[in-house]
C-alpha cells in the first residue's frame, strides 16, 4: 500500500525548489535546488517571514516530454504531449512534493500555517527575440532524417547536440506577466506558504484580455522569481544554488567569493565574463532586475544549506541597488 | 509559435471538470464534465455565487501512468511513476487547462476575479476495506507472466480484465480529510475561483501530523468534492454529468426522471438498484453524503449545458434532506 517504489528513482529527479521569495510581514522569494526541500522555507518562515517558493522543472519536464514522446513514436499508443503541459504537469509533480516536505516540516516545529502549490502560467511576449532563436533542447535525440521529417510536419527548431544526434529546441523568452499573481497575493496576504512559478511558469502568449495559450518555450525560473518578487513587493529574493556565496575569478587561483555587490560592481563582473551563462549569470541578473526595480528590496543568493545564516547577514552574497 | 498541436489529440482527453460546489457568498461545488470548460462555472459566478471546481481525471491519469509505463518497460530510458505522482501531474495538466477556459470567460464577460488550481492532497484511511479489495483497473495490459512476475516483485495486484490481459488495480477508497483544505478556504474566503480536489484528490495516508505519504488508490471525484463541499459549508453541491436529471427504470420503457429527491427516496432507489455502480449511483451517494451532514445545503445533479438553468429550480434533480 505504501512504498510505491519512490525511492528507487529520484535521486536525480528530487524536486529542486530553486528560489524563496522572502515577503517581510517581512516578504521573501526563494529559488531553491537539493534535497532539504522543507526545512529551508520553515526556516524563514520561523524566521518571520512570508515566504513563496519558486523551483525549477529541468530534469522532470525532460522527463516527462521523454516519456510521452518515446510512447508516442514508439507503440505506446499514448498521444504526443505540448511542452507547456509538460511543464504543466511538473508544476503538479513537483509542487505535490514540495508542499508534503514544507507542510510535514510546518507540522513538526508546530506552525500553524498553510502551504499549497498553485498552477501558474506566465506571459510572454511573441515578439521576444528569443521565438527568432530557440536555444533550449527539451526531449529526444533524433537521427537528421526523423529530425528533417519532424521539422517538415512540425516547424520546430532543431539542432544538432554534441554528436548525439539532433535534438528539438525552444525559445527562452524573458516573463512579461504571472497571470495567477492575484491568487498567489490573496494566499500571501494571509501568510500561507505558497509555491508558484514552477518551472519559470507554464509559457502563454496573451491573445486577448484573459486569453491565453500555452506556447512551447521555457522561461527561466530565475528570472520569473525575479519577476514574481518585484510584483509581489517582496523585501527579499533569495536565489539558492550550489554554491555559499557568488565569486569572482571562479575556480581559479585568485578566486574572490564575494559578501555584497551593488548593481554597478554586478554588471561590471558580468561584462568582465565572470558568471556562467546558463548558471550564474541569470541567477545575477535576475537579482539585478529585482533590485534596480524595486524600492528597498535586496537580492541573496546563497546556498539551500546556509540560507538561515545568510538572512542573519553572515554568509551568502547580497546585491544591493548601492 | 502557437498551435503546439494541441488539438490533434484532446478528442478523448479533453478536460472533463465534473464538480462545482456552490458557496452562496453563496457557495457552489460542481463536479463538470464535457467541453463547456470555462463557461458553466462562470455562468454561476455572474449568478453571484462562489464557486469551487473539482474535475476527475480519468483519462489523462490512465493516460499519463500508460506513457511512463510504456517507456519505461520499453526502452525509454524514463522511470516509471508511481500513481499518486501521475494523479498529481494531472492535477497540474487539467488545473492549467481549466483556469485557462475560466480566465478567458470571466475575462470575456468583463467580471475581475482570479482563478487557479491547487494542487491538493486527500487523506485516506489505511484501514479502509477498499485496501482490501482493488478494483479500478490501471496502467497497461501485461501477459499472465509478466503480471505473475511483477505481483513478485512489487506486491501489486492485478485482475484479468475481460480477455485482453492483466492489469493492475488499486483501491478506491474513501475521503478522510482535504489536506489543503485551508488554502481553499482562503481563496473561496476572497471569492476567488479554486479549482481543486482533482482526479478526487491526490491519495495520501497520514504518518503522523502534518506528515503525508502518496499512496496508490483512486478517490472518486464526487465523493472527494462532496467532502470538499461539506467542509467548506457549502449551500450547494452541483455535479455534472451527461444527463440533465437522474432518472429511475433508466433506459427502460417505464422510465421516470426525477425534479426531486429526499434522502430518504434516494436511499430506496439505491436499494431497488435503479443506479449503475460506477456511474449514478457514487453521484448520488455523494449527494446523501453531503446533504445528510450539512444544515440546509442541497445537492443538485444536472447536465453541464443545463447548470444555469437547474440552478433557477427549472429542470435538473435536486436532493434534500427531507
Amino acid at each position: 500500500m505504501s512504498g510505491q517504489g519512490r525511492t528507487f528513482f529520484y535521486s536525480s529527479l528530487s524536486p529542486i525548489p530553486s528560489s524563496l521569495i522572502i515577503i517581510m510581514s517581512k516578504r521573501l522569494v526563494i529559488a531553491l535546488g537539493g534535497n532539504a526541500l522543507g526545512k529551508t522555507p520553515v526556516d524563514l518562515v520561523e524566521e518571520g517571514y512570508d515566504v513563496v517558493i519558486g523551483h525549477g522543472n529541468g530534469p522532470q519536464v525532460g522527463m516527462v516530454n521523454l516519456a510521452f514522446e518515446y510512447s508516442a513514436n514508439n507503440g505506446g499508443g499514448t498521444p504526443a504531449m505540448p511542452f507547456p503541459e509538460c511543464g504543466a504537469m511538473t508544476q503538479g509533480y513537483i509542487g505535490y512534493h514540495l508542499q508534503q516536505a514544507v507542510e510535514r516540516e510546518l507540522a513538526r516545529r508546530g506552525i500553524n500555517k498553510p502551504c499549497a502549490a498553485v498552477v501558474t502560467q506566465v506571459v510572454v511576449d511573441p515578439a521576444d527575440s528569443a521565438f527568432q532563436n530557440p536555444t533550449k533542447p527539451v526531449g529526444m535525440f533524433y537521427s537528421k532524417e526523423d529530425a528533417d521529417r519532424i521539422v517538415a510536419e512540425t516547424g520546430y527548431t532543431f539542432i544538432e547536440d554534441a554528436g548525439r544526434g539532433y535534438r528539438r529546441v525552444v525559445p527562452s523568452p524573458i516573463p512579461v506577466k504571472i497571470v495567477e499573481l492575484p491568487i498567489v497575493e490573496q494566499l500571501v496576504g494571509l501568510h500561507s506558504v505558497v509555491i508558484t512559478v514552477g518551472g519559470g511558469g507554464i509559457p502563454v502568449m496573451e491573445k486577448g484580455p484573459g486569453d491565453y495559450e500555452g506556447v512551447a518555450a521555457v522561461i527561466d525560473k530565475d528570472r520569473a522569481s525575479a519577476k514574481l518578487a518585484l510584483d509581489l513587493n517582496a523585501d527579499m529574493l533569495v536565489i539558492l544554488t550550489a554554491v555559499e556565496k557568488v565569486s569572482i575569478n571562479f575556480n581559479k587561483p585568485n578566486q574572490k567569493d564575494l559578501d555584497r555587490m551593488t548593481i554597478a560592481e554586478a554588471r561590471q563582473y558580468i561584462a568582465e565574463g565572470h558568471f556562467a551563462p546558463g548558471s550564474m549569470l541569470p541567477k545575477v541578473e535576475s537579482c539585478i532586475s529585482f533590485v534596480e526595480n524595486t524600492t528597498g528590496g535586496t537580492a541573496l543568493i546563497t546556498s539551500l544549506e546556509k540560507a538561515r545564516e545568510a538572512l542573519k547577514g553572515n554568509t551568502g552574497t547580497i546585491l544591493v541597488k548601492e
